[in-house]
């Protein structure tokens, strides 16, 4: 029985090609975005700005142990598997452990012989975290429970949870593993709350991503943060000195929407009706009135009929920075099917995940301007909302996640 | 409004590299087997021995019309929208139809920029088809329904479906837009009875391919069935004259489970006993007691203490052909997540999916085997079941899927 690394066993296997498309396709000597490990330490957490991958598995943790130090130890031993797992190793050994014959595997082995495919693993804490713990103290202003919206359709037990993590990766086997491995190590101390997969992400976090489309056809998030406006990520994504408790200086807020899409009902409507509603062309993604996707919307300019061009309603009117005060957010959402919903339709959407400076500002402004009058509605239902306040990254080897929110004088 | 095929979306979209991991990865002018076209008409059909994609989406569809000419003419619409997506173009014009200003787009637009990814859709049709519409001379003596077997915890709603397509393809988003075009085209006619998304697939069906793993950690699918044995091929996946009825003949049969992995209880156990139940080594996936992958089992060895090296309830020994009068069948499955139960689990585990000359001599006794004494079952539950009659595949232009079936004297 030997100990298995992910690179050993990839060695093993020769070119070790189970399961990744990218693989399959090329190889290559030079460092592959698709396929090789992102850094897992730095100013920021990875997994926000990162070159949005192409697969996710989202999870929500309910902390199931009153014991502080247990959860502060749960938090170390994450931290160690994460930082193994995001470089393309095992969350730990795969053999058995040394001196302990009859114990099962630190590893769960799905992944070995799969590259690091990018993948990322963003941690985030819910409200109501901080009602236990001693944290109460802790809780920043902006991380208060998001209000009600109109047409708010939420299943509670798909909502909101004390800790969240993302995974993205270019594998959805790779993602997989790293959240089944830390839902693995927290046996006892965290339960699932809810989980998501998702795929065909809903927005480019770069300048070198094209625009993608989300599961009404349509290209999502023309116009969103890219990691390389650092000026605009200051002023609307990360927080700021000053903005609350030092401890989340350098983090993000993280507000998660299960959003069902009604598609047969979309499907059936005239494809100049799904324009108005958008206020973009289908095929090209350009705003209504323009040729180029990347054009700026025109909001004034008025038909033969006296009628805007932009109808009053348009969702990317209702969404946009100069209707919601200049709001700004990050997405880097998924679609999603999660089979049928058992009268004849798919079960199909978008995960919306969002991350700002300070949702006050942000997600409920625009969210509060959508839910009152976009058109959309008629095609949607919100069923899961959630939010997460994701600290600062990781200094180095001796921090780990939640450090400094748990360990304070 | 301009009409839109995906492939002149291409062109105008520059590189189109949205959403597809291996386009991000490389360029090449060469045949590219995980982005490209995989041929509609043949033989038999696409998708069975194909080389096994990495992304499933399949469908189970209750006919809800009871107009045997409207049935008739959806097969026929389904082959011509199959024929176009599976070679990289839309169901439909993307553009208002001709004429009809006011008509839903023929293609919902989510894979505009998308390539072919090796797309293919394969049709099955279910015993409870055969009830109906004139058909029940015409079912054969394999498509019987399947016997209940020890432990079966099935979810009726789950189960069984009049038709099914498996869409299989190497970007999840390519075989989501097949299949969700699919049930838009159907409406009225058909309806969703259950959807299943899968990814990594869990067996290789060509030489060319590595051996991937399910979520227990092993390689699975070492000794299955090739596209490159046509002999075992004949004699074991694709009906021969004379076995049923002549619209058979070339085709196969399809069984596909939902089969739920435990995994949390399964990942409690040590590598010892996870090694003991399979009967594979977890790092390599050796059998038992030989050192390389593709070694044969060794039923026979003892060991120092006199016992079989190899467990009498080790699943390779019940699943092997020795073991079963040399039953085989051509698997490709698929892992699954699906959230979480509502109980703090992963919802998680593989969508069995094996083709067959004849269910009554491959799965069903081999599946007898297994469900009485396989050690696995500690840590497995099915919850679905289907059986599904395969044609051949279509002889050209004029063919439609179904019409050997439908058009007889």
């Amino acid at each position: 029985m030997v100990a298995l690394s992910r690179r050993s066993a990839l060695a093993l296997a020769g070119a070790g090609v189970a399961g990744s498309a990218a693989l399959v396709a090329c190889k290559s000597s030079k460092p592959d975005p698709v396929t090789d490990a992102v850094a897992f330490t730095g100013e920021h957490q990875a997994g926000i700005v990162t070159p949005a991958q192409d697969r996710l598995h989202f999870v929500a943790f309910d902390v199931i142990t009153k014991d502080r130090d247990r959860l502060v130890q749960l938090l170390k031993d994450w931290t160690a598997a994460a930082a193994r797992m995001t470089q393309g190793r095992d969350a730990g050994e795969i053999g058995a452990v040394a001196g302990i014959p009859e114990a099962p595997p630190d590893d769960t082995g799905e992944a070995i012989g799969l590259p690091a495919a990018a993948l990322t693993l963003t941690i985030g804490f819910g409200p109501s975290l901080f009602r236990r713990f001693g944290l109460g103290a802790r809780q920043p202003a902006a991380l208060a429970p998001l209000p009600k919206f109109t047409g708010d359709t939420l299943d509670a037990s798909l909502c909101d949870g004390d800790i969240a993590i993302q995974a993205c990766a270019n594998d959805p086997q790779v993602a997989v593993h790293a959240i089944r491995n830390l839902a693995r190590i927290g046996m006892g101390v965290v339960s699932v709350r809810w989980s998501q997969l998702g795929f065909g992400r809903t927005s480019s976090t770069s300048t070198g991503q094209a625009t993608p489309r989300n599961l009404f056809g349509f290209k999502d998030g023309t116009r969103n943060l890219k990691a390389e406006e650092p000026d605009l990520l200051r002023e609307h994504l990360w927080v700021q000195p000053g903005d609350g408790p030092d401890w989340m200086t350098g983090g993000s807020y993280l507000v998660t929407r299960k959003i069902r899409m009604l598609v047969e009902t979309w499907d059936r409507s005239p494809l100049a009706e799904q324009e108005m509603i958008i206020g973009r062309t289908k095929g090209i993604g350009a705003p209504v009135g323009m040729a180029d996707e990347f054009d700026d919307v025109d909001f004034t300019s008025v038909g033969a009929d006296g009628e805007p061009l932009l109808a009053p309603v348009a969702h990317v009117r209702l969404a946009h920075p100069d209707t919601n005060n200049g709001a700004r957010m990050l997405r880097r959402g998924y679609n999603f099917v999660d089979g049928s919903d058992g009268l004849g339709r798919l079960n199909a959407g978008l995960f919306f995940i969002a991350y700002q400076r300070d949702p006050r500002t942000a997600f409920i402004p625009v969210q509060r301007s959508l839910s009152g009058r976009d058109e959309l509605n008629e095609y949607i239902r919100h069923v899961s909302s959630a939010l997460f306040a994701c600290p600062p990254g990781l200094s180095g080897p001796s921090d780990f996640w939640g450090k400094a929110l748990f360990e304070y004088e």
